[in-house]
């Protein structure tokens, strides 16, 4: 399984990835899932993969292939963002569609993709791209996309969450979402990848992987459950209607 | 969809459940899907469904119809919560057996239950029974069951929830469990059941409706999402390494 969230702030884009792969319980490695490409000054692209491990690298694999052979299109001639979707959601149809005769159907090979960034010239962006190909992208009204395992972790994000949330803030509220998912979903697990980009910045961020034992994961993980706790003790009593 | 959830505690038993049902998104009703059984200072039962409506109602209607009729055994005659647990573990497969060729892989008329409750002389019990008829007991290492959408209301139990916790925070915690499913998924909806059973007091309790705008229900939903956003505000920066 995998956890991925992507949040668009107005002061820019936080990305979080677990790195968990598992076929079957027995079976289980760790595998990047958070990509980051860019021209520094120019466009910086940042790519999180979720479902068929064959599939995401493959995808990764002909993105990387074509800038390094300089075939065009590819995510460093793209003019803006939307195209980058568009050749990422084609792509994945690509892959799937060479192990199976059936591209939508055959859902074992499938991947969701999140893709998000800014290219000179327009805002920052995030996409999140289904395994047809079609994607959907982030707005004011709905700042956030969530891939894989994302139920576990959807409340705190739903609570607390606005475009307008600062971009530590929202770097705190999305560790919590994976803090809650982790503790949850055994699929789901540790090192995390973490990356913000601030907006109009167009740097190219290396990002932070976040092991186990972290001191400052660690720190919120154990101050949250402390907030929960007292929270729930801190609630009105319940009225005497529910002693019936 | 359905969210139910039941805690076997300490003090005894709390039962939640919401009451919509849906056969897709335009056709929405609502129905019971808690229901308490009992005779009074010998033995209370409680029971939780989701799935198959039409599954769920038959399961409970044999279940009435064996108590009106006097059949044995029935929910008042079995002499332990084990073999209540049989019983409707059994009535599920004959159920579903009776729509469908093949009871276990025809997972659309599948139904799951919680039951719990006490008989006189036995400790409170509380099974989740599968569709395919057999079950599994609650203990103090896993006090709590979910049946239905249960993904995103987990967290909460899973860091605040132990056997030693009081009813009326459990309670609570139940609450919030509830009201996080009820804002991230639209298919879980008011009013809510919500029912308390002290252990030993063989009490038959009527229970709460929780509808819209209940005064309490609101006021814990309203300053949880507080202790939320502060919880998180209070939260230590995030340390240097996170901008890289």
């Amino acid at each position: 399984m995998t956890y991925c969230v992507a949040l668009r702030l107005e002061e820019g884009l936080v990305f979080i990835s677990d790195t968990r792969t598992n076929a079957g319980v027995d079976h289980i490695s760790t595998f990047r899932k958070l990509h980051v490409f860019g021209v520094p000054a120019e466009r910086t692209i940042v790519i999180q993969t979720a479902g068929n491990l064959a599939t995401t690298q493959a995808v990764l694999g002909y993105l990387q292939n074509d800038i390094a052979l300089g075939k065009t299109p590819n995510l460093y001639s793209v003019p803006s963002m939307f195209e980058a979707a568009e050749m990422i959601g084609s792509l994945i149809r690509k892959v799937i569609s060479q192990v199976t005769d059936d591209s939508v159907e055959q859902m074992n090979y499938s991947c969701s993709v999140l893709l998000g960034g800014q290219i000179k010239g327009e805002e920052p962006q995030l996409y999140n791209i289904y395994p047809q190909g079609n994607f959907i992208k982030a707005t004011r009204d709905t700042p956030f996309f969530q891939i894989g395992e994302s139920k576990y972790g959807k409340p705190i994000l739903d609570r607390a969450l606005h475009f307008q949330t600062p971009l530590d803030e929202a770097l705190r509220c999305s560790l919590i979402s994976f803090d809650s998912t982790l503790r949850s979903n055994v699929s789901v697990g540790l090192p995390l990848d973490a990356l913000i980009y601030r907006k109009d910045s167009l740097m190219i961020p290396t990002g932070k992987r976040i092991y186990e034992h972290d001191p400052y994961f660690e720190d919120i993980s154990r101050k949250w459950s402390e907030t929960l706790r007292k929270g729930l003790q801190d609630l009105p009593t319940p009225t005497d209607d529910y002693w019936n």
